[in-house]
C-alpha cells in the first residue's frame, strides 16, 4: 500500500500527531515507557489519521481537532494491534516483536487497555463530546465484531454475508468513521460527511480482504508479521469461503480436513488448491469491487486535489 | 463488607443504575449478549457507585447525572475485574465461573474492552466533557498501577512504599474519583470535592489491603473467587512485606523459598509463619488506619445522615 503522495501532503500535520501521540502516551515510570516506545514502533502507514486529516482538507481547513482526533484514532487502532496480536499469539509485527511475545500476554492486556484509556483521555480534551461519542460508537462495534469472529471460530459454513458483516465491524467501522469525523470537523454538510463516511466503509472493507488475503498468501519477510493465524485459529475469510462453496461435492471433506489441520504442509496444499480453484483471484475481484464503490461516494464537489488523492489512496489498498 | 444501610437509602437509585446499565449493554448478537449477562453476574456490591450517589447526596442533589457516571464506574470496574481474572487466570468470581475460564481468555480480552468502551460511550452522553476527561485519566493511572504490579511480580524485595504506590493507582484511584465526582455533579465546592477524594482514597487503600489479606487467609467457599492468586503469581502484599521484612536473617532464605514454590502446602505453611510473626495483624491494623484517615477526611458540614452512612460505609470495608 502506497500512501507517499497523501503522506508528503501531510507531512507537517503528520509530525504534529506524533508529537501529540508522544505527549498523550508519556509516562515517568521507565518499565512502562519502555513498553510504550514498543508499541510506537507499530506505528506503520497511519491511515487512519491520513484519512481524518484529508478528509478534513477536502472539506476545508485543518483545525486543530483534527488532529487531536487523528491521534485518538490512531491510539485506538494500536490498541486493537496489541490485543489482537494477543488473540492471534502472533510474535511479530512491522518487522518487530510483538508485546505479548516480548512481555508476554498480560502485559500486552494492559497496555492495549492504557492504549484505549489514553485515547478517550485525549479525546476528551476537545471541546465537545460529539467526536468522543461516535469514536466509542465505533470501538462499541469493533469489539462486537471481534466477539463475532471469535464466536465464529472453526464454524466451516461462515457464509459470505457473515464474513462481510464481522469485517464490516471489526475493522471498516472505524476507517469510516475517521472519515466522518474528519468532514464534520472541517465543518461539512451532513451529507458529504455521509458520503465519505461510506468511502471509508468500503475503503475497510477492501482493506480488511486484501489483508486477509495476504495472510494466506503472503511471506512473513515481505509482510514483516506473523501470518498464516487466520488458517490456525481456523478463521474462515473470504477465499476459503469461496473455495468451500465451488468445492466438488465429493473433495468438501477431504477440504474440511485440510481446514481443521493446519499444519504448514497442509497450509501449502490448501493455498494449492485456493489458487486452482481461483478463489484468491475471487477475493482480490471483490475487493476490487469495493474500491470502486469507494470512489463512486466521492463528493464531486471536494477541493480538487484532496479528492484526487483520496482516489489514488483507495487504489493503494488493494496494490 | 456490609452496605445494607446504604443499599437501603440508596435502593431506587441503585435500580436505575442497573438499568441504564441494561440499555447501554443490550446487544442484538445472542452469543454476545449471553456473555454480557454472565458478566452482569458479577455484579456485586456496587461500591463504586454507591460512592459516587452517596457522595452527591452528602452535598446536596442526586442528578441524571450521577446515575449516569456511576453507571460508567461501575462498567470500569467490572471490565477491570474481566482482565483481572484473565491475568490472575482465575476461574472464579462472585461465586460464579470468570469469562475467561467459560470463553477462554480470547473472549474475556475483547469483553472487558467492549466493558470499557461502553463506559466511555455512556460517559459521552453527559453534557460536558469533564467527567470523562477525570474518567480517563482515573483509567490511564489504574493501568499505570496494574503494569507496575506485573512488572513487580517475583521481586521479593517490594517495600511497603511501593507496594502501597501500586495499590493506590490500581485501585484507591478509581474509589477517589468516585466520591470526587459525586460531589461535584452536585454542586460542591472544590474543597468538598477534594475532601471526599481523600476519603475515597484512603477508603481504596484499606480496601485493598483487607482484599490481599483475605487473597492469602480466606476460603474460596465463603468469598465465592479464587483465592491465593497473589502468591502463585509471585504478587508481594502487605503481610507478605512485612514477614520479608521481620523475619530473622537465617530464616530468610527459606522464606524466599517458600515464596518461589506456591503449592498448597508451601501457601499452608507460609500462612503459619505470617500468623506466628504477626504479619496478618499488621496488615489489618494498617487498613484500619486507613479508615480512621478516610473518616478524618468527612467534612462535618455534611448532610448529617449521609455522613453517617459514610463514616458506617468506611467501617464495613475492613469488617
Amino acid at each position: 500500500m502506497q500512501l507517499l503522495k497523501a503522506y508528503d501532503f501531510l507531512a507537517m500535520e503528520l509530525e504534529e500527531v506524533r508529537e501529540i501521540f508522544e505527549r498523550e502516551m508519556h509516562c515517568d515510570v521507565p518499565a512502562i515507557a519502555d513498553m510504550i516506545d514498543q508499541v510506537g514502533k507499530f506505528r506503520g502507514k497511519m491511515l487512519r489519521p491520513v484519512l481524518v486529516l484529508l478528509c478534513g482538507r477536502a472539506c476545508g481547513h485543518i483545525h486543530p481537532s483534527h488532529r487531536t482526533i487523528a491521534t485518538v484514532v490512531e491510539m485506538v487502532h494500536m490498541a486493537t494491534l496489541i490485543h489482537d496480536d494477543v488473540l492471534d499469539e502472533a510474535d511479530y509485527r512491522r518487522r518487530g516483536p510483538t508485546i505479548n511475545s516480548l512481555h508476554g500476554n498480560e502485559a500486552a492486556v494492559i497496555l492495549g487497555d492504557m492504549f484505549i484509556s489514553h485515547a478517550f483521555h485525549l479525546c476528551s480534551s476537545l471541546d465537545s463530546q460529539s467526536a468522543s461519542r461516535l469514536i466509542a460508537a465505533t470501538t462499541n462495534t469493533v469489539c462486537e465484531g471481534e466477539l463475532m469472529q471469535l464466536y465464529y471460530r472453526g464454524y466451516h459454513d461462515l457464509s459470505e454475508r457473515q464474513y462481510l458483516e464481522i469485517i464490516d465491524r471489526k475493522t471498516a467501522s472505524l476507517i469510516a468513521s475517521c472519515c466522518y469525523l474528519g468532514a464534520r470537523a472541517a465543518g461539512a454538510a451532513e451529507a458529504v460527511c455521509l458520503a465519505l463516511e461510506q468511502y471509508g466503509r468500503n475503503l475497510g472493507l477492501a482493506f480488511q480482504i486484501t489483508d486477509d488475503i495476504l495472510d494466506l498468501t503472503g511471506q512473513e519477510q515481505l509482510a514483516g508479521k506473523t501470518l498464516g493465524t487466520d488458517l490456525i485459529k481456523e478463521k474462515m475469510t473470504l477465499p476459503l469461503i469461496h473455495l468451500r462453496q465451488n468445492c466438488p461435492a465429493g473433495q468438501r471433506k477431504r477440504l474440511l480436513g485440510l481446514l481443521s489441520e493446519p499444519t504448514p504442509d497442509q497450509h501449502a496444499r490448501l493455498l494449492g488448491r485456493l489458487r486452482e480453484n481461483g478463489s484468491i483471484r475471487y477475493a482480490r475481484a471483490c475487493a476490487a469491487r469495493y474500491i470502486q464503490k469507494a470512489r463512486r461516494h466521492l463528493p464531486a464537489d471536494l477541493d480538487g486535489e484532496i479528492r484526487t488523492l483520496l482516489l489514488d489512496l483507495a487504489g493503494s489498498i488493494t496494490a
